[in-house]
């Protein structure tokens, strides 16, 4: 069998990178315990439980969020110490293209509490991984695209340290919850993953349509807030769960504590995701608003 | 005007007593900016935010469940003095009935990630609760009626410092996520309360029915564990947000990880509550088992 000349070589799973999103810890602790679930013939897999003591403690991070810890300045300054600037520094060392592992592909599994279904994050546009995309949408037409890029993952993210990589996000579920049928869904999506990658190096990629919808991340908006930095409203009861659906200028976006109502005064429409998501109350985050892009490849 | 012989004079609202649990954070903060929302004529209204750290925080608590602190033994015991163990004393002080200002009525506002929609905890079948519960009721027929008796609150809870009091507790939201929606209902049953206590107070109570639904603790089960103690398996599909459904013997009710369903082998049906709550996991409880009963006074 002649493999592909860009063979995938090492591939990661990773969970926990948020330590209380238990969709990705669990199932990366069912593919150590079964590791014939993700072997294939082609490639190295190898799984990752990112945040260890933000696991064991059920919180996002212990000192910061880990997923904003791999900038590649931040990975070279020795004055960054706290908890996740260690961690970072470690899985750069371990898996990054520097490293003793050097990892081609990674798949990092999050969960939200918005009402995103199963999102395929991708952190920029290399046609390797809208490839990989159009494939796993041709097989599941309910799963999301969402491309990352301008939102700084691409940089600070964990996925930023392998060739390629995907995140697979999937909502609603609460943290510190685990959702069955959104555990099946993922780790449906995990195989299909691995599938696409063994029949990548062997040359034997199936016809499947090229043709999909992205959401490309644009902007985010924070919550109304006084000043004192709380905030005064809500995310309005039109909008909550509704991830993916058009917000247009003049619909409603939040209410406030005592009943009024705030539209949106976007000029054009728009497509917000993370609708909601509970960690990003502290990161000044109500939600982030995508516009919607056909791709033909 | 002649007042109830037996009138209430001072009524506490409650909330943060779980840091994570928002509905209740931001309706406290909304009475306390705006108190003529839940000023009345014959009795005197305070609001609390309880445990002020674990809001900050975010979390559910910073050493141990509030909750879980006001057994009588443990507020007289001056070796137990963790951060809730000193809060739970300090409310006890300032609230009990021995205390500067006790409260004759307590209002506790809780949220879950079960499914719960709007439930009414009652921690015990004094008359005087149960006519409330039926008031409510009346009002609103969605509401669920809770009888948490056996479960340890009526003793360990914060609830149990005054004389007659109530939790409401709404799901399914994820901790730390506030949703409108939940939020605008508990407020209607804060006030819908307010006002009960108003009627109480003048002898004035409407006629409403006196025949109604209580769910009663009974027994509460833990998920499957491996001799480490980590859980094997997740809620299954088919009972998850099925609170207050019937849970037959032979129905499936876990899902391990490796795909197998694990049925109910109890002898009799259940309505099972508290369905993949979060704060529960480490509590080893999946969901709390109650029977179905029907009241009537």
């Amino acid at each position: 069998m002649k493999l592909n000349n860009h063979a995938i070589n090492r591939v990661l799973i990773v969970g926990g990178t948020h330590g209380n999103e238990l969709t990705g810890v669990y199932l990366v602790k069912l593919f150590q315990q079964y590791p014939e679930l993700i072997r294939r013939y082609t490639f190295e897999s190898l799984t990752f439980l990112a945040n260890p003591q933000a696991i064991t403690a059920g919180r996002r991070y212990i000192d910061q969020d880990l997923n904003r810890c791999f900038l590649q300045q931040d990975l070279e300054d020795i004055t960054l110490s706290n908890y996740e600037d260690l961690l970072a520094k470690n899985i750069n060392y371990l898996y990054g293209q520097n490293g003793k592992y050097p990892v081609d592909f990674v798949v990092d599994l999050h969960s939200t509490t918005s009402n995103m279904g199963i999102t395929i994050i991708l952190d920029n546009d290399q046609p390797f991984n809208l490839q990989l995309a159009a494939y796993l949408i041709s097989l599941h037409p309910e799963i999301k695209i969402y491309n990352s890029g301008k939102s700084g993952r691409a940089e600070n993210g964990l996925r930023s340290r392998a060739k390629f990589g995907m995140g697979i996000e999937v909502g609603a579920v609460a943290q510190g919850v685990l959702n069955a049928d959104l555990f099946l869904k993922t780790q449906t999506i995990v195989y299909a993953t691995l599938d696409y990658l063994e029949l990548y190096n062997q040359n034997k990629l199936p016809a499947f349509s090229h043709s999909f919808t992205v959401y490309r991340y644009m902007e985010k908006i924070d919550y109304p807030r006084n000043e004192q930095g709380e905030i005064t409203a809500m995310i309005h009861p039109q909008i909550q769960f509704k991830d993916y659906q058009a917000l247009n200028p003049g619909d409603p976006i939040f209410l406030t504590f005592d009943g009024q109502t705030i539209t949106y005064a976007g000029e054009s429409s728009t497509y917000p995701i993370f609708v909601n998501e509970a960690a990003y109350y502290e990161q000044r985050t109500a939600m982030c608003l995508t516009q919607k892009h056909q791709i033909k490849i």
